[in-house]
């Protein structure tokens, strides 16, 4: 093996201490470049954090080689193959076998690192993870959860699933509350999420039979799941504090994160263009560069990126394809968050004891009809 | 009768020339003043509408008498009775003959006025104007279109539905494809609006089998509907300007409204926060004033404000429930807008002239079958 490490006599990563985090360098819109620089950042932040790299080696050689120190913690992991936005995820999991993405789950699947992350093909990733990694037991819809910018002391909420699939029944909304839950508790530090369930009124006569159903199940898990339920909240409440964790089917998700993504690029492009418009707005923005600055820090998507793969037997975060060294280096910070936490094998935990608990609900449920 | 108008011998509106506009003074969240004043900016600025305002009597003939010249172009309808924002569309039905927002929507039902407009429960107002108005041949569920702020030229693009049914299955979809290209055309003056269909992803293996089959349907109507179909958006795609009109069902246009809305907020607060850190953040806020305010103009919910009901036989405004004089004056200019276009006459007849259309593809489709 002429790996970079055995040029640099450094052992693979998986033996020295610290955490192993699987990348795949290929399959996002700027090439294994950003990503590379990406790690690169990582690695300068984070001494503790060690990498297996995956993709054609002489290529990650030489991008690897560049960055001094780099190639000491970098375990090249040679796979030909690239899976690309335009693949069908049913194509890449008959044929996907050579891929840089096949060979970075792999590593989560094998035991050398705990957590995946790639920039490529969400439905294709979601496949192969899924194929590979299996469900958790208990699990029957994986989920993608995302950080969403909001008004709470912790900067963020959780909104989940944002496009794993594109339906959700009573039951896989309770799972997404307890996965969401357990998310919030180990990826944002809160002790008891409140957790919110989406509809289009915070009534309880409002909304699709499944919600209703799904408003029962999860209001009494609440206490055993260790969150708060506040009920339903709307398409309006996604930034606010009075809600940790929002749940919904995968579809609405997937449409709310592209709007709000959607809104707030334009309304940052409308406030350009504001600021552009005379001479003494051009010197107002300089004036407030600082402030802008600070402004555009907290609603940068860069710095919330990395979907997370819930529900799974191992963690995956998928990056925005579009992501850049920043936003790579963002979704590692938030891959290395949980794989430091122990989190995978909390929500596992999280889940097997709801089985019971539902099934104490239920039971009583089903006492309760009988005696009216 | 002793109406603001017989006080001042002025005629009732409906026997001059010029638009009748119904409004429900009741039922918004800031009181039959602020609708009052709206009406009073909207009668300054156009000397061409008048107005059938419902209400308790004497109260607003005290908040229009205050008004220069109101009285004379103002029909006031005596309602006692007020829908609130948590009563149920179902009690509505049942027993909400006596409040103004019934009172408003008979107004147009016996042709007395062209449009309705009402801040009050969003609900109620679709139910009772279902009940009143009654559907459109060949509409099986009417929609709610709104405006959303977009980068093409007109501002603007429309989406429906926002949220009149949470349901909508391929026939309905080609419906508001229908109904969303004839506001387009009359409300935005666009003479062949580019339709696009809502979903997870733009590729056409994607999303909801209803979906997949709205897209053939819309497709198959585009040249006959005088519209172009550019095939499926994202939600990213809302204010896009490669759209004019998105179509979707009620549960996920709502949730998609109300998270484009709450991220303009959060990014408007934020802002806000920005400029106010510091004597330097203040000093260029003042500086780049007219710019900012420009940027608000464009992004104002209220200049936008207003839901237009489509598919029954009348045409009903529904504006936010918050709305303050400015926002209630931008739905009387919108529902004056549409009523003189003819507007309604003409999405009638589109809906009709498609009902032989659909039914020719429909045989089209059969045949092929028959053939394969």
């Amino acid at each position: 093996m002429t790996s970079a490490e055995s040029t640099s006599n450094a052992p693979a990563p998986e033996s020295k201490g610290g955490v192993v985090i699987s990348v795949d360098a290929m399959g996002g819109d700027r090439g294994p470049a950003a990503v590379v620089a990406g790690i690169a950042q990582s690695a300068e932040k984070n001494p503790d954090i060690r990498f297996i790299v995956h993709g054609p080696r002489t290529e990650l050689e030489r991008l690897i080689g560049r960055r001094r120190d780099l190639a000491a913690r970098c375990d090249i992991r040679d796979a030909q193959g690239v899976v690309s936005m335009e693949d069908k995820p049913s194509q890449v999991l008959r044929k996907g076998e050579g891929t840089s993405m096949w060979s970075t789950v792999e590593s989560v699947r094998k035991g050398e690192a705990t957590v995946a992350v790639s920039c490529g093909n969400t439905g294709a990733l979601m496949a192969l993870s899924m194929l590979r990694l299996r469900k958790l037991p208990g699990v029957n819809r994986p989920a993608i959860a995302c950080l969403w910018p909001s008004r709470n002391p912790q900067g963020f909420n959780v909104m989940l699933d944002v496009g794993a699939d594109i339906r959700a029944d009573a039951q896989d909304l309770l799972t997404y509350a307890l996965m969401g839950a357990s998310y919030a508790r180990n990826g944002l530090g809160l002790a008891r999420p409140r957790v919110g369930l989406l509809n289009v009124g915070t009534e309880e006569h409002k909304g699709r039979a499944e919600l209703k159903q799904a408003h029962e199940l999860i209001g009494g898990t609440a206490d055993a799941g260790n969150f708060e339920y506040i009920g339903f909240v709307e398409g309006g409440d996604l930034p606010s504090s009075r809600v940790d964790v929002i749940v919904t089917d995968g579809f609405t998700g997937n449409v709310a994160l592209k709007t709000g993504e959607g809104t707030a690029k334009l309304v940052g492009d409308f406030l350009k263009e504001a600021f552009g418009n005379s001479v003494m707005s051009k010197f107002a923005a300089l004036l407030a560069m600082t402030s802008l600055k600070r402004l555009q820090k907290r609603i940068d998507p860069r710095r919330v990126n990395g979907g997370v793969f819930l529900g799974l037997n191992g963690t995956v975060v998928k990056s925005h394809g579009s992501a850049d060294a920043m936003g790579v280096s963002s979704a590692i910070k938030l891959a290395f968050q949980l794989a430091q936490s122990g989190f995978h094998d909390r929500l596992a935990a999280r889940v097997a004891q709801s089985l019971t608990v539902e099934n104490t609900v239920h039971l009583e449920e089903v006492a309760n009809k009988g005696a009216s």
